[in-house]
């Protein structure tokens, strides 16, 4: 099947959406609750229950009319469309004040992946202990990466290095990148980037609270 | 005019690619070029150039057929579409791993705010200063976002906290949230919330390192 074909199948904003229905999944599981409705999911995240049973529906999770998912379905569908159900193992490269918190996260074994381990070129990180991940220095990162078949790199360097390192990844043999530097990356066809802009979020907050000010205007607020 | 209609001027893939148009200009005007192709900043966002061509269009910028944008032309339409070339102040609550990288992050005067302070209820961290910001018991923030005539809040407390703390901006007149918990808030109409799900981005990563994968044991690599 071809890459555009697989693309019409999942579309970005559902596969962005599905971390957000695990969570809810998740949470009301430790509730106590066994079954959830498509109004529930989709008033939680705030978009129509037509596209909650749509996105659902791309992870062949089988609802039953008038009731809802079984919880334990649902998150076991969300995980497994996602790969989250088997963890990969994931190295992350730059700990800056961004690369520390994600060390510091302990979330991530809810998202799929697990951070081994820490890489910088700072001598004064190099052996600490962050979260019980220890820090690396960056020339150990291919070997390293190789020796222990790690498929995931989180990228956290200052920009002017980030193609470098990402460099260093693929010849360690990590396939995925998570970008936090805002830089392209020039990566060969077998391996995938996805860019985390956190900017993002701010431009719509901006630009939804400009428009918020605008409407107060024009109303004589 | 309502804000469907708003909505359907600017759609939120543009407003959110709008960073990453800013990030290059500013980068190429730093290094002394004066004018960009659309070809060039869609090559490097990684999207179509008609696609480039109608975002860029919503700030209203003139381009030159056959040139492209004059770059200070640009920076200047895209921060004013984002409200960014007047910086709103911030608060921010929650000093954990993330609010403290937020709080280290020097870039944020780039994407039109400026972070005051920060607030938290932990009695260790009260009073310091990270990057030049002190950090305050969270019982002050009603009272200092008023006086301040703070707008933007940056929400980093632990998900059971969200919707309390959310509260105490909104006493405190703050209107525009940045929410960094997976909690929906529940605001008054005259807020607005962005919500900022890190793990959205991951499943993306994931999906995508999937695909690979099968697509190469189908193709018996």
């Amino acid at each position: 099947m071809s890459k555009n074909k697989l693309r019409k199948i999942a579309k970005l904003p559902s596969i962005r959406r599905m971390p957000q229905y695990l969570h809810i999944a998740k949470r009301l599981h430790k509730e106590g609750q066994e079954v959830v409705s498509t109004t529930f999911l989709a008033k939680e995240l705030g978009v129509e229950p037509i596209v909650a049973r749509k996105d659902l529906e791309i992870t062949n999770v089988v609802g039953q009319s008038g009731i809802g998912y079984k919880i334990i379905d649902l998150i076991d569908s969300v995980e497994t469309f996602l790969g989250w159900n088997n963890n990969s193992d994931a190295f992350l490269v730059g700990v800056g004040a961004m690369g520390s918190a994600l060390l510091k996260f302990n979330g991530f074994e809810n998202y799929g992946i697990n951070i081994l381990a820490g890489f910088d070129i700072s001598h004064n990180i190099l052996g600490i202990d962050i979260n019980g991940r220890k820090v690396f220095h960056i020339d150990s990162l291919p070997n390293l990466a190789r020796r222990m078949k790690v498929n995931i790199g989180i990228l956290c360097v200052p920009e002017e290095n980030a193609q470098e390192v990402a460099d260093m990844m693929i010849r360690g043999g990590i396939r995925a990148i998570w970008n936090f530097t805002p830089t392209k990356l020039t990566v060969p066809d077998n391996v995938v980037v996805q860019r985390e802009v956190l900017a993002s979020g701010l431009a719509v907050l901006s630009v939804k609270l400009g428009k918020l000010f605008a409407e107060e205007k024009e109303s004589g607020c």
